[in-house]
């Protein structure tokens, strides 16, 4: 199924990103591998856990630990020659979140809760495995930080919800909520649009 | 029910928390609002999970992230302008407090538990939304390093076990037992009490 | 019975390292108590909350947060007279690991799950506590960065699991796991071996 795929695909994704961002902090090739693992598997993981959803899904199918694994090995090798293709990553990676975040909406939705928790376990789904990534490097998640990651992330599954209560065609509405994700990245990385940041100021304006 | 009332009121002044948390960290509006989330509802949501309690107690219930949303906003806004309030904010987290250590001890006194695990529980409901935020802001958890915080939680749980099983008045020993966090708190913060800190020394004083 | 014991001394063991770990970090005494409960107890409730195993291993059995109470306040008392006895600490650490990821393997293999989750569950088991320890001190993990220490875990939970598949008897295959992780543990101490470490090169070498 195509839907399967691209959860390999993004899967994958992910995990290189987790080698990555464990290559600025001078792991060892075991810790790499557990980055690439929670970065890969993460957030899918806490969604099951909060659903308490048994076994979780990388319980009965191990594929995504072997994927994981194969992608952590071919990327350490990869940067000994190469510099990884930031480009090419960053799309891979829209395309990835966009497919945990369509995945995790669907698995969130068949256990009858509100709308609204049905769009953060979806979120969730996409997000969550960077923040426990980067909180791992401990740094501050980048995703609370900057890009229109997280924003992306719940358009994409208020689309995926809505459309879908509305009783829209099932492939249809996946390919709709996956473009939303998938194109609000794109836009967000090419022209480099940020959410406002906020500040707190210790020392008052006015009053 | 006015206990309802007060758990509004600490999921509100906790998210604020967060709010304020975050604003020292320069992230976008939308990692803001993730922060003051974890915050108010970190401590319940772990308490379920590890209590295997499904659905977890904001998922049929999203009142309370409408609560921490609006909270958000409205300090965000707020704090354009006018410096935080505090002193207020820190009365306001003993009633929060008080208010979570009491709900967690009664959701985990269902459970059939020894006396000691459901302290806790009730313990971890109220202090560890403060610990995820500052893990997510990279910093050491406030709580495990001042203040009589986990102390008074610890001490209001207890009294609620021990009222609990002496048979006492339901709402007598909900008023105790807040009492107790708040009296507590707020006596550390005008006397400036800590708990003495503990240091390793690298160096042995004898022997 | 044996293994009880091992695991009542493994228990302390990591509650030892979780106060010595904190008392860098000039933490007040409660939360030096938090930080050796996560280190003890983090592993094994992780696993048991992946397997939707309820109650808790330690919710119907106390002993361990008093083992850990105990372990705690002897170490602070200690360590204000005593340079801690690092030696002797590293091989009470390898001997606790040994036997969380036996009773790692232990549990997780009772869940009829694929043999490579239950070697990843038993890893997890021995290894989690000390990273969440970490991760309260605002560290990068520490198993992440050196030491055979992961490694030593995957190893004696694949020698578990490929011997129980080949229905060897009980105590043999605990007593051979075991072996296992404290030998290959002695061995990196001693002769000061360490994984590869993993570093992103920025610029490329060639192409």
């Amino acid at each position: 199924m195509f839907i399967h795929l691209l959860d390999i695909l993004g899967t994958a994704v992910f995990a290189v990103s987790g080698v990555l961002a464990a290559g600025r902090k001078r792991m060892d090739i075991s810790g790499v591998v557990v980055i690439a693992a929670v970065t890969a598997i993460g957030g899918g993981t806490l969604r099951d856990v909060l659903l308490g959803r048994h076994p979780i899904f990388w319980f009965h199918d191990p594929t995504y630990l072997y994927v994981i694994l194969i992608a952590s090995v071919a990327t350490m090798l990869y940067t000994r020659y190469f510099r990884p293709p930031h480009r090419l990553l960053l799309l891979a990676d829209a395309v990835g979140l966009a497919t945990f975040v369509v995945l995790g909406a669907n698995a969130a939705s068949m256990a009858a809760l509100p709308f609204v928790i049905v769009i953060l376990l979806a979120v969730m789904t996409g997000v969550v495995g960077g923040v426990i990534r980067d909180v791992l490097c401990a740094e501050i998640p980048l995703v609370l930080q900057k890009d229109i990651y997280m924003l992306a992330a719940l358009a994409g599954a208020s689309v995926y919800v809505v459309l879908k209560m509305a009783s829209w065609d099932n492939t249809l509405v996946t390919l709709l909520a996956m473009s939303t994700v998938i194109i609000l990245r794109l836009a967000a990385i090419f022209w480099h649009l940020h959410l406002p940041r906020y500040q707190v100021r210790e020392t008052p304006l006015k009053g």
